[in-house]
């Protein structure tokens, strides 16, 4: 079986780079946008369209395994958003089936349980991760402090609400990782190699 | 000044065994019962009597803080345990002016804020818990499962209680942590060195 590795993280804790860094050192595939293009391609959708789908939060607040609920919130485009989504299942288990992985977010935790992946949480305080966010904007999206907060919030928010309805866990809770990293004040690259070590004994 | 470790660990997830591990590969002093022993010292009681103080859940379940519900909840025990409590914080804050050090527990994450201690949360399964126990514990100790998940589940009750009365803050957040680490199903040794690794990019 591939070796998997998924990393949730909170919006502006540095867990996307992270992931890129111990996909380098560990010599595995990288999957993040690319979940996304491939949606795209099978479904002939527009990837900013499937991307307004995927990162929004779905429509009820309860778990997609609730029969009872689904038939209440049944509309057309409640059932077109779940077409993706279960494109969304399909590729991600078609990529763990490939090679060895680091697939970020997307509940892929919970899709590839089956896998025993190294799941990781990344996350860190409201300052270090409005640092963060500043440092990666450009001129043009520069926000205020406020506003950057704002929209870190609802960013998680949506990210918690999205792995709620597809798993019916509560999003960054650490009994269902098994690792959680606080990025605080930390630099991504100062820690991804001791990080990947640590991993590659898990893994192996 | 000083690095400072600190351990925070649920009750059979072997975070006492990691802690010496740490403290040996780093070349820190390990302090984890040497404290009970120097209450003793310091205050003339014996050491079982101070362990059962210190093990036990605070008398109120409101923060130590709360200056109302101390008054509220004064008794002359109340006062004594008091005195051995604040007789702990000395000893851990004298422990870390000493040299670098590894602490295992008693709230010493809260205790040494100021010192900006890398904290560890260390946790496990029940499984993989009881499993531990079991390994460790003698003969004539042998619970049955249903016994022996009884009994973590109190300690790690009372470790939450004293944690909130003293800090205010819910035990085993992992806001309040560095890093925490799932051990189900892994060996402490394999760990060990990795984990010594990470800590030490965190520490310098």
């Amino acid at each position: 079986m591939n070796k998997i590795i998924t990393i949730s993280r909170e919006f502006g804790s540095g867990g996307r780079e992270l992931g890129r860094c111990l996909a380098e050192a560990l010599g595995f595939a990288y999957y993040d946008q690319e979940i996304i293009i491939e949606i795209a391609r099978r479904s002939g959708l527009a990837e900013e369209y499937v991307n307004s789908i995927v990162e929004k939060r779905p429509f009820t607040y309860y778990p997609i395994t609730n029969a009872q609920t689904l038939t209440a919130a049944y509309t057309p485009q409640f059932d077109f958003n779940l077409k993706v989504y279960t494109e969304q299942i399909n590729i991600i288990k078609d990529l763990a089936t490939k090679s060895d992985c680091v697939i970020i977010g997307r509940a892929a935790d919970y899709i590839l349980r089956d896998y025993t992946p190294i799941n990781m949480f990344i996350y860190a305080d409201m300052e270090s991760r409005i640092h963060r966010c500043r440092q990666r904007a450009t001129e043009d999206e520069q926000l205020s402090d406020s506003k950057l907060k704002a929209r870190i919030l609802e960013v998680d928010k949506n990210r918690a609400k999205y792995y709620k309805f597809f798993t019916g866990r509560k999003w960054g809770e650490k009994e269902n990782y098994d690792l959680c990293i606080n990025t605080t004040q930390r630099k991504i690259k100062d820690l991804s190699n001791p990080i990947s070590e640590l991993v590659k004994t898990m893994l192996y």
